[in-house]
């Protein structure tokens, strides 16, 4: 009801794979990564057909951690114009594929879909998965990388990344056990070199709602992780919390503060659907298996504008999906 | 399994709603419109804010006709960069969202996943949408309006139109049977001014999957049609069709043939998100209310490229997703 998702017949996560470029190579994570390049291009003919060499490279590696080649849906988005990297990536793995546009909330949503087709009977295994290139979302959304445009404080690096997991009905070692559907937030934030304060009013309502209706709080999970609020968004959040009383200090981490060190000149942190996928598969599923956490909310937030909205002066509206992962 | 959907617990559709332009007010579906507008703009700022009212009004009569005001989930997509349409209208209606991008297949794509949310069990209510705008598309798509772009004989005329449906769990009058996601196909096709022969072969290989899956063919059906191949596209799925000696003439119609007049300057026919959502909505799912037609294959087909893709000298992937529409 509402957008919210208790999966009764249990979904598994049953594999998970990475890609990272050469600047995630350098991150604190670099080690959980399945596969790092150390040229953003590779010998692909452009950055958009790099990213999808790099999402094929995430799923067969979700695939064969599952050991399965197979799977009954492909659910995938990414940040380009028409979802490209997942179309043609739908093309090379000749799965049924649903695609969609949630920007970064994109992993979680895919997620949350994709359980539900399992939990419902339909299906035994779909690969979910994200991914977002710096340099494919840089001259989409921004400036020609030849240009060199500055960036502000509060502006995120878009990761050169892709994750994507393998969810089953086969008992695994971390269960899906709940989603929630996002409502679209919006603060009235316009500055689009500010999007984590744009989402990071989103990240508090399907929190704060998922909160209200569990009875859980921020004692009740060993991780709470939003994708990608960056340090402005993040500290937002812990304000708004704070502010009800709620201390989500002890738990709290945002995928835009783990994929990068501080020392890398990311700004704000990192951003784009791959960096939340990426930590995810790279970080947090690795953590779930090996029984470092037992209970973690994944919540993916997304802001939903465009350049051409943001060229007509509407404001960006935020969406935030929320996952509930436990180690079984 | 592989993307075949089956609804035991049964999945209706209780709320219709449609919305079109001048165009479409003078095309032979118009007495089926809820609402037609006599300007493509109308007081809006922007032809980008102009398809979101319309998308707004469909998404209304869709819930008034369902004697609601409420839904758990809004599912839904457009044609613009970061399906801008669809986000901005999630936030005015509140519901929490979740954004797809699947072309002109859309529509199709919304309600089978909306239908899986409500068979399983998760949702009472959902709320689909597509919609698509002659004037957004062209200008991000192809050239200026201003320019007044020739356009060859293959090309479509994007759909200046808004459909929405409420499914429900609650009996009503048609039924959502069944479904199927499609995968991508690729018949090697570049020309960006012919996609309805870029789908055709991605319908023909959603619906073959499906006659051999259910044993059923075309005289299992009223009607099947898809949405929108145009003349183009729809002859070549016939011939294909008929190289097999299956003759789908007697029940198939193609939505892009259905929402203009041949003496309207549409070339091959309708296109965009916003036809297949705006003919199923004012033309089918009221014949299906009547018992004027008792069951109906709706084939959602979408060309998965972008202009990016395009001049980079990719090919056109298509994909088809189908749902069964039963009279009840």
């Amino acid at each position: 009801m509402n957008g919210t998702f208790y999966f009764e017949r249990p979904v598994y996560v049953s594999g998970w794979g990475s890609c990272g470029g050469p600047k995630e190579a350098q991150g604190p994570l670099a080690r959980g990564f399945d596969v790092l390049w150390d040229d953003s291009r590779r010998k692909n003919q452009s950055w958009e057909k790099a990213e999808r060499e790099m999402k094929l490279t995430a799923c067969r590696a979700a695939l064969y951690r599952a050991q399965t080649g197979n799977a009954g849906l492909f659910i995938a988005g990414d940040l380009l114009n028409q979802c490209i990297t997942a179309g043609y990536s739908a093309r090379e793995l000749g799965f049924p594929f649903l695609g969609l546009y949630g920007a970064c909330s994109t992993m979680a949503e895919s997620m949350m879909i994709g359980a539900a087709m399992i939990s419902g009977g339909w299906e035994e295994k779909v690969l979910c998965s994200a991914s977002s290139h710096f340099c494919t979302a840089e001259r989409q959304y921004r400036y020609p990388l030849e240009y060199g445009g500055q960036r502000p404080p509060t502006a995120q690096w878009t990761a050169t990344a892709a994750g994507a997991v393998v969810l089953s009905d086969k008992r695994g070692s971390v269960r899906l056990q709940a989603a929630k559907a996002g409502t679209v937030a919006d603060g009235g934030i316009k500055d689009a070199s500010n999007m984590g304060a744009a989402m990071a009013l989103s990240a508090y309502d399907t929190l704060s709602r998922w909160f209200s209706e569990t009875g859980k709080g921020p004692d009740g999970y060993d991780l709470i992780v939003t994708g990608d609020l960056g340090a402005v968004g993040k500290s937002m959040l812990t304000e708004l919390f704070a502010a009800d009383g709620v201390d989500m200090a002890p738990v709290y981490e945002d995928c835009g503060l783990m994929l990068y060190h501080a020392g890398q000149d990311v700004h704000s942190g990192a951003s784009g659907c791959g960096c939340s996928a990426a930590v995810l598969c790279a970080s947090i599923l690795p953590a779930l298996d090996k029984g470092l956490y037992r209970s973690v909310l994944f919540c993916g937030t997304g802001a939903l504008f465009s350049p051409v909205s943001n060229s007509q002066g509407d404001t960006i509206p935020g969406i935030c999906h929320l996952i509930e992962l436990e180690a079984v």
